[in-house]
């Protein structure tokens, strides 16, 4: 089958502690730390067989994440940028929808036919962590499109327990290549519902909701806001490309973080009570941390969940003065967090095909990685 | 200036304990008990003077509510049926808007010209309850058009620590007419807003909810419901005129319960996972306890807003097998539900108007608490 | 090996749907109305095999809880009283702790010479409960004791994600037979733990605990609620044996609630704010239930446990009145309720060795089940 | 009356923007930026006479807070380091109980002779904020012996809304000088009561708890987790007398952050899971948050208490990986934190008079600040 394999040289930095697992998986805990000068290509790979507990899926669609264009890029000595783990080569790709073709001998939840997503992290079920129901820190995750092969390929071999049914989309969406798309679309959008209503607590109906940064994690964040009763969505993004993207899906509060002071533009759109909640979604923390820290409403809830590029300093007597809170989230795992967003994608009230501005074959797989490196765009999609 | 009195006789039930301070105040602690023989008369009464701490609100629109109504529905000995505090004679009515027009000595917060809504209850702002922030389990509370003068009437003098701006609606309402009627309808509104999110721990975007009674506060409720991102809303009404009410507002999942079997709607409509929020705003509870638990989704919060007729029997094993939880819940007073259901009306995503079916002038503001009785209106509001 | 074996005839009442699944795995969802004329032996039975991801445990202590009486309590036609998920003939015993002896081919986590216990619920890890880590609601659990062979007896194996290391409670204990009878009462205590603090929300430390009811689990919870802080801990039992077992625990406010009124003995142990915390062990629930309604405290949690015998009236305006909620309870599983209470354990501050007041030999382990019939102890133990 | 004064110039640093209500009501927002060349004395002054809503209360025993030595400690340039707000001239001291000799006209909750202690903060009980509950955002506040005269003398003016009574305390304490002195414990130890469970959500019965910081806070702190049930309570703290008084308290994980690695030792103590709960009660967060950072368990609680010197580098990154989250807590107001430990002190079980090192006379008051300045006492109290 064809498929967009990432590779690079295993060669790690003289001062990185190789473990003994990583050497012999090649699955790097860093893998800016260990994988140099990585390649993408489109390739031929056989197509995966299911195991007895997986489910093989016809990919149909697959978004392109920041996490895939940080394989590829490098800095100058050609370390990739990606810094979590990462086994090569591989078939990356991980936000997808499509159909199942083929059950293992154990699975007996899906069937052929049946239109799926799936979540990104494959755990144990057994160690200290999974069995408190806390699969997002597993003991010994593995991830689909990371250190599994990935959905950017004809097909993809996944767990049934990390597959979710994407059929009550047919509610809101008559044509099925629409409903796919928006398939597609759901692994981003639960990355806020869970920073928001997984992580956070006492996000409420009618609360004022910031985001630094609208890339594909913010637009689907903004959605997921707006979908759940914000009071104000109100965005920073330099690019005017993607403030432009906001603005086609309705959204009205969308600066420019260069031209317009945010803490005035925060202060001014919420009559200078300060936004109850901060989604951090850029990066750029040592620019939107001083703002943030100016902006908090009392008991406001910052929800970070960008891959950050620094550690910024933390004006603690801010949140003390406001009763204010910053949670770390990551990824989406557990908790009601794929249902509920299918839920709110199936009422109509979660629509992200706005967002998606531009789809490439698989043939030009390589292509849409390079595309959404240029970060000007809602969500890039391949259709497969 | 002209107002809605009520007058009844004080004629305590031989075996009801009145105590001191009810027969001095004349405030009796369950009406029903104690008042016999109600009267309705528009008549004229003096403008109130505005103490220090309190606010001169002329009246604009004030809507009638199912207390209103019970204040002068009688059993069969001509016992009233409202069964909480009331002291009469009095002006009653409690959800308004209007504007202010005089301020008291130290009163500082509003000033002429404002227009403003109000909760209903007073609190002493120092028992044991209101120091810890509990202001709606205040040792000693009055009520605004239950034992102090209320709103259906030219003016009535509002404590302002209880008094609202609306003036945010004026982003969504464009004729100031319609905000004043929207902003009369936000008491109504904010009951079933606190008794999800003031109350209830949990409730999540994409949850579905069931309302059982489709009354002002049923309306009211499921438009919070669907403006907190409710997965689906499904209502049970046995009146046709309420369910044609909700259909206009945009609801589709609504049923007789007479005539269809509600059990089977709820579990249809969720496929078979049950309903996550259960509202109780019928009374009806003999009726709707039964079908809440045998619809309870795992996690589901049952939220009681309702004056219930009876006691239900409750299935305790249901609860314990769906790890579900009921919550009692009154009232409205607190922890900024108030301002978030404003923010919600202002940023478009709730609009009460179209639930305001009828409308009387305050001459026959008599007729207004006759009609509602009737129980086929969304909202009947009285206009001054 | 020696084990105690429980037996009965299959039996369905006519007017009990039999499933196929019931009828080929001789699992009967509700044991009271299936299985008739129980038998209770202690035999001879191969010792069991484990599993791939199982762990064979050398059992050394093993506690009665009320449904292993239960299982064999009957009605006047014979029938069980159990009325959950039952297979026969099968080994009983669920709340134990002994040593690892052998570990499957894939298990990983622990190792021979281990001492351990483990929770009663096997879980798929796969349906769409298990996923959102919803253990405790599986949808195709299997239950040690209960539809799997149990821990009367010389061994037991069991799944290793369900088995828990107790060797940090070397810290409070220095002998290991009294290590070994403190960890084989870790799963009663759990069951409060996880209603006090997995499903109800808001409790404090200083909060006012009732128990109604003080049995085993009344007592370990009583434990629980002691060790977490309560105010005080006000417990209500008619058996004077049990009374004076909470005595020697340390514990004052403990009452008849026969010769005492427990609203009076409520209210005046907590100065007439009511009791934030009711807990209910006794499953006379028609009696308690009034109680409870009386002695609410503002924002009061009534946490329900017991097995309760019918379904009381529920005053919905005192929990309206008082924002009280009540949560259905059962169980134990996830959600670091284990860890949790076995850490409580190793710290000494929640000691439940003066709980157990009668021990008996594996040999007459039919003995000990119809002694803790009796209901006078604290716990009974079987060493094996 | 006899009392300590504390007095400076008023001499705003140049780059300070005065507000006009600081200039005339001499209340400064920020002492650090106003106050210069400060003066202790122990003088004369009118007794208070206590307004309608006020108590007059004889101060029996006050304790002495980092805030009363920061307001003397200076820069090189002389400004103070107390860095909030403060009016001077003022009577200082806000830790405090007496007993009740005079009531205000309106004052109806206390009478002669209760034994009392008082929050610190005074509200208006009308802002927005307080109108919400929030009364420690209160808009207007003031605070005893800060903007208001405070417990360092013989007599204090309280308003009775922020008095508590402490006559429970009697369960406890048979003498009634220990129980005074112990109620003059209990604003500090609501600080971290507060933090922990009016602040975070989820501490959880069994969390493994350090602080960082053994000072009367962390002192407190550290009691106050215990008594809620801690799994273990590991410290960091210099100061050899402080682990000292630590140790008499009975707690045993003690280090000197200088000596041995706080990292490791959290790891050990431990097991490799890391803390549950973190408290900053030191103020040296760039040694702090770097341990922090590193020894996060799972869904890790970090709340922070103290007057922190500088804005630490936040690793957003270990927040993420480890689900763990930030709170700024400061304060105690509101949401049941005053009774709660009230009765966690009655029922025995917080107990902070080991903590009392060094008791003066009030005609000593001086002295005693300087005492508490040297950081060597557990607290320092003033006996009146």
């Amino acid at each position: 089958m064809q498929s967009l394999v990432v590779d690079a040289e295993w060669d790690p930095r003289s001062d990185y502690d190789v473990t003994d697992t990583e050497r012999d998986s090649k699955k790097a805990m860093n893998a800016s730390q260990v994988w140099r000068n990585p390649e993408l290509r489109v390739t031929e790979q056989d197509r995966p067989v299911p195991a007895d507990d997986e489910v093989l899926v016809r990919v149909r669609y697959a978004g392109v994440c920041g996490s895939d264009t940080s394989m590829i890029a490098t800095n100058d000595d050609g370390y990739v940028h990606y810094s979590a783990y990462l086994r090569l080569p591989n078939v990356t790709g991980h936000e997808f929808a499509g159909e199942v073709v083929e059950t293992g001998d154990d699975a007996r939840l899906f069937e052929e036919g049946d239109l799926v997503t799936a979540e990104v992290t494959d755990y144990c079920a057994r160690c200290h962590m999974c069995r408190q129901g806390f699969h997002g820190h597993c003991r010994h995750f593995e991830q689909i499109g990371f250190t599994l092969p990935g959905a950017f390929a004809e097909y993809v071999a996944v767990p049934e327990k990390i597959l979710w049914d994407v059929s009550p989309l047919r509610e809101a969406y008559d044509d099925e290549e629409d409903l796919l798309k928006a398939a597609a679309t759901i692994e981003p959008a639960t990355i806020s519902y869970y920073g928001l209503f997984g992580r956070a607590e006492g996000v409420k109906p009618g609360d004022y909701h910031v985001y630094h940064g609208v890339g594909p994690i913010g637009l689907t964040g903004m959605n997921v806001s707006r979908a759940a009763g914000a009071g104000k969505v109100i965005a920073f993004e330099p690019s005017s490309e993607r403030r432009e993207i906001a603005r086609e899906l309705g959204f009205e509060h969308l600066y420019n973080p260069i031209e317009r002071d945010p803490i005035e533009v925060v202060n001014e759109a919420t009559n200078g009570e300060g936004a109850d909640v901060h989604v951090e979604t850029s990066g750029a923390v040592t620019q939107t941390y001083p703002v943030i820290q100016e902006t908090l409403a009392e008991r406001a809830n910052v929800v970070h969940i960008s891959n950050a590029g620094a550690d910024p300093e933390m004006a603690l007597r801010k949140l003390q003065s406001n009763s204010a809170q910053v949670y770390g989230s990551e990824g989406h795992t557990g908790q009601q967090v794929f249902p509920r967003v299918i839920r709110l994608m199936a009422a109509g009230r979660l629509d992200n095909l706005p967002i998606v501005t531009t789809t490439f074959d698989l043939s030009n797989a390589d292509k849409a990685i390079h595309r959404a490196a240029e970060r000007v765009d809602g969500k890039v999609l391949i259709e497969v």
